[in-house]
């Protein structure tokens, strides 16, 4: 049994991590942590875990995580960068759902999240974990950086053209909507239900920290720097995201059969018949990725759609899944939950 | 393992059926019917299931369900009734989600389904699959009438006051709230989306199916006849019913110690702390019951609340909560996973 | 041309004042204040009301409210009762849409709000404000209390049935069930999109804050105290109020013809003929009550069902028609639009 | 007062037509047409429009359509073609809301909607009812086309750019998401509440009949043929369309000058504020389009929001709007509504 701790589980993406977790044959749940809810037990907060987690939220301060042989930041922006390396030097490795170990430029990253980065030595160790990409490097990862729930659609979405050089590195286009859930579990007006609801909108068009993700994990697949414009849009639904991918095509090739060939041995990428549009609910609450390729009138323009369920493929499950791999577990250990649809 | 069959697979029910018994590990689903869609592949219809379902719809005139232990009918009110004799004869047991077998007066049934019933006979060997009443003699049916969506819920809630004769048995309310997906997946006005999203609204006021199999179950548990005022209403979510239950209190009791010990021992009634407000998302996707007991400002008048997934504790999952009693396999087995929440 | 002024334009209240007086032909809004967001106008907190809204949010500190003829408060709980008195005294008319003037019982009002009320003496003055039972007193009233969302549509769904004496007084239930709009514009969690949507729950059931004030108003209609059960609920959509009230029958009478009667000449009542159900659509961004009677396999329960638009009929609508009764306008200027479906 | 008739009433665009018309003080209400409903009250079908809308439904073949001054055709595509000749031919003016005669190639137009026109004739003579585009042709037209939703978006989003040459004609993308009631009122299970909540897809990507339409239209503002990719998704909310429109820069400028400019003099298209990001509900129930214009990075991509309400801007509201248009009324003559929100 692999022992775990989760700092900070009262967000999304934790109780996420806490559903799947709890269900997971070889997994002991060990510590839990919330600086603001210590010592109430964590079904008290999610009901929906009662019978099937224990714990109590501990004080990051009390809590003992270096008996874990792995422990999950699901935390803000900024704390695993300052939380994890007292553990990485302790030999308890890392797995980082926020944002601080996924941008290699530190500099990058510290214009776009507007702090000094805390660990740069890390940074550099760290391994982003994108399986279908990393496979090789996340087995030995001390650190991995989970990638961010928009970065999982677009590269998986784009993955096999860039990799075969079949399309204008300049020019990509990634229109994503987001269901709500990826704004967290915070209180604000703008994800309120009265304001979210019945209501669909872009937003951070000028520039989303996602973006540089993208870039940074496209170009790492094209093998050349990209030009990529990205547009998140909030869509009235919990869980889900949908990334509509443009490029024009450089090469010809059958495209259908690339994706299928490029996919076919990666048990959470789903590659659709031609002439298929994959829904979010296919995916919801599932750790797999469904993606179909479109040339619309035999034009010049392909057209990706490629979903995922935020809080699993985007977040938890992948995270999962990168610790199946690092633990040498069969990789979808645990997270071969069926779709929940209608 | 268990060779399961489904009769009527398209529906709601039928895809819930498929998604919960493709993780049960000792099921294997042999064979699946449905007369519109013979030849298609489950996962066709269906893309949650692939890489899960193998199976294709086959033409209920070529299906051999006879290889089946058991058969499960997700089918229209009327032909299990139908159907369901021929199987049973061949030995074959017979789980039916439908109406038809769930009220031992005929008369009444033919009542409200305006059909004659093809198998009275049957009816009176039925046995009303509600496990947490009706467990021994489940054990040995051959033929389980599965409790309806909303009686499931109203029952379950009041069970433990109508056994205790706690409550006058005249003059009981239940004022039930079902999410969308009650309807079934039929092509109707009414349930489009721009119809039943962001509204709010009561039917069947006059009268429902689901009266008379409530007030059947409620006189048995009182072992007298009840009077029953039953408003359900359409509420914008796909999964969920919620139950808030008026009854007045005949004798003085710890009402909360009473529902606690009551389902003490079952796993899928969960019996919240006092004070509590179970809300549906608490059980979306998962086989129980959650149950809150209210006193308001000490009265006489006690509310209680329950809620389930209309489609897994009041459809599908309660149906292989059956399964596995008739069959001696642990209660729980394949239906443990947690609630989908967010 | 009526000056208007409104303290509090900010929440949903707010908004939907602007909207409803920003087309009224007989106002013309002079100011509007907000302590947090003075300076801005209002157009840019609601894109909605641009080119139609010209005001900018003032500090209440320098607004004059003095220059108007009519001031509404919008405002939390408590405000009101600080704030009306000076622009009473200077003679300005106040309709406050908060709960500060709505119990006569002062101490019922301070054990329910956690509050010593700042003036009782107005209290006494104030002027319960629903039309369809205290039309002659608002007519001359100074100081209007405008009824809360779930009092409007529980008292006007009773209203007929208690002044005519033929349910029992003793054991009324209302089930109300409300859109997420009635919990106002505050960052809070349990109101965010990914918890309250595709779910269902009650809250409140120990005791709501609108529970006295639906007593005393039934009580007014009855002529006598009342027992009542209130349980309100919260629901997935953004605006609507679905009443479902349940009363047992003292005497025997034609009810659909009473309430057809009682309110054949009221602009903003609508009775259904017998056997409908209203959906809350069908008052969407309009004010009015729609109500239906049914007496359910003709026993001794009667259930009625009453919708309204909590935000129009139960907040800023019925504020609007009180204003119009108080000075001489047609009670339906301004307040005539169709309701929104779908 | 303009006599006005309906032919098919029982679709969401009918009953948008009927709830702005019963608002409109110029127009009398005088026929309304529908061969399933003939007989039956619209308000009976419609209770939203109770009190409002005295009209029975007649049958199509009774009808006395020759004695309005304007009909507008709220018919499934193909029913216009047929019927509306003979009343041109009477004097009476049209307007179809569907998309009989909006493609001046009736090739194209067979080849998309896969019927022989039944009046080429008349598609000829018929004027495109894009106000912002066609004002002068719409004065006198006997018959206006009224644009499609999509396209209504699509070309006011993008009309700025190429009517003045800025941007490269080819290439131009149109990523575009609608409401559910864009898929009409019809009984279909992919638009059942249980199958499009909570959930998002792209649909149609091979090809919509809509990109013909934009094409032309598009065509018409370039003066020259351009290039484009369309697709359309399916979001969960009942009104609204979001076009998020992407194009090449070709000459610099100031665009967002340019759009200000442009739309100036216009009363139903709103350019924001530099930065903004237009939200649906902010012209929910209106006849507005909202339009922001982005430039990420200071790139050489354009990406422009442009926001509808697909019921009024793109369908009722405009065909009212070319009315006014037609008989000389103010343009905003009954069409003056603030949007709802929240």
């Amino acid at each position: 049994m692999i022992k775990v701790g989760i700092v900070g589980g009262t967000g999304y993406t934790g109780v996420e991590l806490l559903r799947l977790l709890a269900q997971h044959p070889e997994v002991q749940l060990a510590v839990i942590t919330s600086r603001a809810d210590a010592g109430i037990p964590v079904a008290t907060m999610f009901p929906s875990l009662r019978q099937r987690v224990k714990l109590k939220f501990e004080d990051p301060k009390n809590a003992n995580l270096r008996i874990c042989d792995v422990v999950f930041f699901a935390t803000p922006n900024g704390v695993a960068m300052e939380q994890a390396p007292a553990l990485l030097d302790a030999g308890v490795r890392v797995i980082d759902l926020a944002a601080d170990f996924r941008l290699k430029d530190v500099g990058e990253w510290e214009h776009w999240y507007g702090l000094p980065h805390a660990s740069p030595q890390w940074v550099e160790k760290a391994v982003y974990g994108l399986p279908e990409h990393d496979r090789p490097a996340i087995r030995n990862a001390l650190l991995v950086a989970n990638p961010g729930c928009y970065p999982t659609a677009v590269q998986l979405g784009l993955l096999p053209l860039l990799e075969a050089g079949l399309v204008e590195p300049d020019g990509l286009i990634a229109d994503a909507k987001s269901g709500v859930s990826g704004a967290g579990r915070k209180a604000e007006v703008h994800t309120l239900f009265s304001e979210a609801s019945d209501n669909f909108k872009a937003y951070a068009v000028a520039g989303h920290r996602h973006l540089p993700e993208i870039r940074q994990g496209l170009a790492r697949m094209a093998r050349q720097p990209v030009g990529l414009t990205f547009v998140p849009h909030l869509t009235p639904m919990i869980r889900g995201i949908h990334a509509t991918l443009y490029a024009r095509i450089r090469s010809e090739a059958d495209f259908q059969e690339l994706y299928e060939q490029r996919y076919a041995h990666e048990a959470f990428v789903d590659v659709l018949p031609a002439g298929s549009h994959p829904d979010t609910r296919s995916v919801r609450a599932a750790n797999v990725c469904r993606i179909a390729v479109h040339r619309p009138q035999r034009g010049n323009m392909l057209v990706v759609l490629a979903v995922i369920d935020n809080l699993v493929k985007g977040a938890a499950g992948q995270a999962i899944q990168n610790m199946n791999i690092m633990f040498g577990l069969r990789e979808t250990e645990g997270l071969w939950q069926v779709a929940v649809l209608p």
